[in-house]
């Protein structure tokens, strides 16, 4: 069986206490939301929070966001197989800017010795996620006032080269790809 | 004097241990920080964290993101008195959409009741920036490598209409300058 489906079983900490309805139960869930993101909180629970929409409703009581939201629990162990710190670091990296790892300059023995990879199981873990328009109060439907939601998203800019930049070097396809430029060009 | 001009004070709790030299220490970048923000991160801390592009470094070891976070240690209030709770209401409503408070339904008396508001002083904080362009070691910078920075933002789309909306409802301003839209149009 694919882990992917498998199901999250709530525990004392996981089970969602408010708007159970937006709970998601599968591990592809969790996973899709842990891959959405570039930062995750680390603190006494991991928390990361992504917003897609403001969710205008016609009343400010029922005006919410809609987001994908996971609560992982778990005690980090610290990685020290070298195999799995470069993995780990490699999907690090490449989560933020894909084909950026084989393009570098790898991490040498000092700079490893001075970094810490940290591991998490996914083993309990809650995912929460609310999607589409307003839920105004029946009695509010008929109010002239407009409702709906506004899309948010995160969106890359043009790259701004270093000034230190050898001139003539070539804006790189996986640079422009997460910038989302298309075509071919300079930064010199 | 200003509040503005007023400097955090580092205590032990804020005084910065990694990056010191990217800390901010006047009230005025504290706010700047906050105000940017649509969510923060409420835990054992409150912890808010602003991504404003990736930076590419010729050497792995080297990436970095331009950020901006503030953390705030305190103790938060239950708010009870009802000017300040409607304040502190029309302040969050505004901050997600300007002008959205005036243009819909006041919350009722009973949707007040079942409102928590909170306060938390600014007293104790510390703010962390990065800005410009990788830092990498002197001796990677002939690197036949691409380096610069990704810029990001988080960018909003064309509003979506509840389905519910009553036909013809005009489109507000308020919610076509959240969305970046330009020009008066209709959803309907």
């Amino acid at each position: 069986m694919s882990t992917l489906s498998q199901t999250l079983s709530a525990t004392e900490r996981t089970r969602l206490r408010r708007h159970a309805e937006r709970g998601k139960t599968s591990r592809a869930d969790l996973l899709a939301v842990l891959d959405a993101g570039m930062i995750c909180h680390l603190g006494v629970v991991v928390n990361g929070t992504h917003l897609d929409g403001l969710v205008c409703a016609r009343s400010v009581f029922s005006h919410s966001v809609n987001y994908r939201c996971a609560v992982v629990f778990g005690t980090a162990r610290i990685v020290t197989d070298q195999d799995e710190r470069l993995a780990g670091l490699r999907a690090v990296t490449e989560q933020l800017i894909p084909g950026r790892w084989d393009a570098v300059r790898a991490p040498t023995r000092k700079e490893l010795a001075a970094t810490s990879v940290l591991a998490l199981p996914l083993t309990e873990a809650s995912v929460k996620v609310r999607t589409g328009p307003p839920g105004d109060e029946p009695e509010d439907l008929e109010l002239p006032v407009w409702a709906g939601v506004v899309p948010m998203a995160v969106s890359f800019g043009e790259p701004e080269p270093d000034p230190a930049l050898r001139p003539g070097t070539v804006t790189p396809d996986h640079i422009r790809l997460r910038s989302g430029r298309a075509g071919a060009g300079r930064s010199s």
